[in-house]
């Protein structure tokens, strides 16, 4: 009758798997016929009847107020890439685990057998009805740009693609600390990019809502910019919307004179040297998982001052659960019919605002990941803002 | 950040329901990065990898471990009919909430926003990663038979239409011992059906393979026999592979001589004196919820001896919660890939089984439903036949 079964002689990671690492039970306790009779026949045709007739009761009388799908397709997991959806269970039960834990919001996975966006799409709109968001994650690009568009446009629950916008939310909080710091504007910054997939794009986004203009972008081939062959889709429009100075040198030659490096792509790409010719007081976020673009030793004796990457083990972690858990456990409790720019801007500001202005420090500009007070301060500031940008259910 | 709230002032029923009745959270305490960096990021990297290489793994390092999806279109939800996967949730949710209390399955409810056969297989198939069973629920007839079919076909893990083998499973054990009592077998029988939609049909089907020959099946337009016109799919079955003595009359015509009535249609329907032609010690099971098809009191001073129906405050309540935890906590435990007819006979004799022979009595053929003995014992007897019938993973 029991699932959790620990073998002494496992490896320890693979025994915290065994059996799966979600719960799923009653919430109420089915202890007598009289509890039952109201739980389960026949008084549950009660409540069935009131949200046939009014569905908005689902919203609060069903599991849909407050279950949030983990939806992947498996082709782009961790740095694993395209292991399917059977394999990366997982990884979408540890997003849930948090979700759970951070924000008090129930997820559950769904690792989609397929890689056609159409049957996607479709799938998740059919399941809709149990859910109250939906958290898209690690679908490879661009498959995942059309996926996450179409699903926003046509459900009416919060659609939300965690590598794309749950990383731009936190890049943004860690950004606004570092120019803080630093003495610096959004405005004035040259910013240079490596990896333009889901993540990288949608920080380019939010770094263009916020007005900087002077962003270079690398993908495997180099440079984008507009006299590059081969530019489709999300690629073109990048190459149209970012690159004014119409820049097609490489990397270290971009890294010079830049503000800022965001690293979304792969481990060890860039060495001592390539730092050196960054602008004075320079910031570099190297997060690439599990090995950043460059190490902080590297950054020694450059003109870098703020350095973070996506590791736990060293300063500065730029991670995702700083920013989803609060995201929806706000969306959720605002009733928001979808999660747009303001929501993900205040969500931004209030990871920000997490660093109290007296601990603010080149090696404190974003909270501790696990910080348990941030998803409720999150949830807060997303909640208002999507009251006040009108996309609550009336 | 707390999804139930009561309301003081809300029906009881309705606050029960305040929130979903379901709770998700982490198997595994959240508690340490040292924890997290083996539940998530990057020590999850290595059970994807184990995953990827050997798909066995996800049996039992995943949710699929122990996890069943509860699925259903809303089109039959209990006597309510059509009213839709939204308002379909909370019945749904009610059979995740029995099945993790009664047998510790965790269960999941999917309610399809589709009536289309093809789509309904075509996202089960989708979803079916992270589950390591399929209950079907609340299709109504005929789809249901081929969206069973399909899915079983189709999957690797067992699919199980509860309307159709739950209460098969548990009218074959109350049938098991009113035969003891009444000293009767299968074989002698002449039984009447009311109703041959989903329950029916596998009721008779079930039966004639414990050798019962004479049964009798109405709808609502009357007897069904083979000179009846405008029978197609399951219905021209049913009057090929039962009806041998070609009857064609009334319910209450049927019922002179018949040794059992099954009821799974609707409340009201027979009287006092429909039940007084019965044969001596006439069993009956009036299985329509809430209302059965004849109430107790209309059998007194009739040929019946036994009788039971779907009420939890009469005696000898027949309902499906005594099979279908116990069948998928089997099923899960042996490893199946199907449930087949032996582990539903299994499951049905187990039932049967847990009314010791001393305590066997007109008002005692199956024990309590919510008795926490019998999941267990049925799910040995169908982990046995699932072994023994060859039908688990190698």
């Amino acid at each position: 009758m029991e699932a959790r079964e620990f073998d002494p002689a496992e490896d320890p990671t693979f025994a915290l798997h065994r059996g799966g690492k979600l719960r799923i039970e009653s919430s109420v306790p089915v202890d007598s016929a009289a509890v039952l009779a109201r739980a389960y026949t026949p008084g549950v045709a009660e409540v069935c009847r009131a949200i046939a007739r009014d569905p908005r009761l689902a919203h609060t009388h069903s599991i849909k107020s407050n279950t949030v799908a983990v939806v992947t397709d498996g082709t782009a997991v961790l740095g694993l890439g395209d292991i399917g959806a059977l394999a990366s269970e997982p990884v979408m039960s540890g997003k849930a685990m948090l979700f759970a834990d951070m924000a008090g919001v129930q997820a559950f996975p769904l690792c989609l057998d397929t890689r056609d966006p159409d049957e996607i799409v479709q799938t998740v709109k059919l399941v809709a009805p149990v859910f109250g968001g939906i958290n898209l994650e690690d679908i490879s690009a661009p498959r995942c740009f059309e996926i996450e568009a179409r699903l926003d446009a046509e459900l009416d629950i919060p659609v939300f693609h965690d590598d794309q916008h749950g990383t731009a939310i936190v890049v943004m909080a860690a950004l606004v600390n570092a120019l803080e710091l630093t003495g610096r504007r959004f405005e004035d910054l040259r910013v240079v990019f490596s990896g333009i997939g889901a993540a990288g794009v949608a920080c380019t986004k939010m770094l263009l809502e916020a007005g900087t203009t002077d962003i270079v972008g690398f993908d495997s081939a180099g440079a984008v910019h507009p006299g590059r062959h081969g530019l489709h889709g999300v690629k073109r429009w990048y190459a149209e919307a970012t690159n004014p100075r119409g820049f097609c040198g490489t990397l270290p030659q971009a890294l010079r004179g830049a503000d800022v490096f965001i690293g979304l792509s792969r481990g060890g790409l860039l060495k001592h040297d390539d730092l050196m010719g960054m602008a004075p007081e320079a910031i570099v976020l190297a997060l690439a998982n599990p090995d950043p673009e460059v190490m902080p030793a590297e950054a020694i004796g450059t003109p870098v001052r703020v350095f973070a990457t996506g590791r736990s083990d060293l300063p500065n972690q730029v991670n995702n659960v700083l920013a989803f858990p609060g995201v929806f456990r706000g969306a959720l409790d605002a009733g928001a019919t979808t999660i747009n720019r303001p929501m993900k801007l205040a969500a931004a500001r209030a990871i920000a605002g997490c660093v109290p202005a007296e601990e603010l420090a080149v090696g404190r500009i974003v909270p501790p990941a696990l910080d348990r007070r941030v998803p409720a301060v999150v949830a807060a500031a997303v909640a208002e803002a999507a009251v006040r940008s009108g996309v609550v259910r009336g």
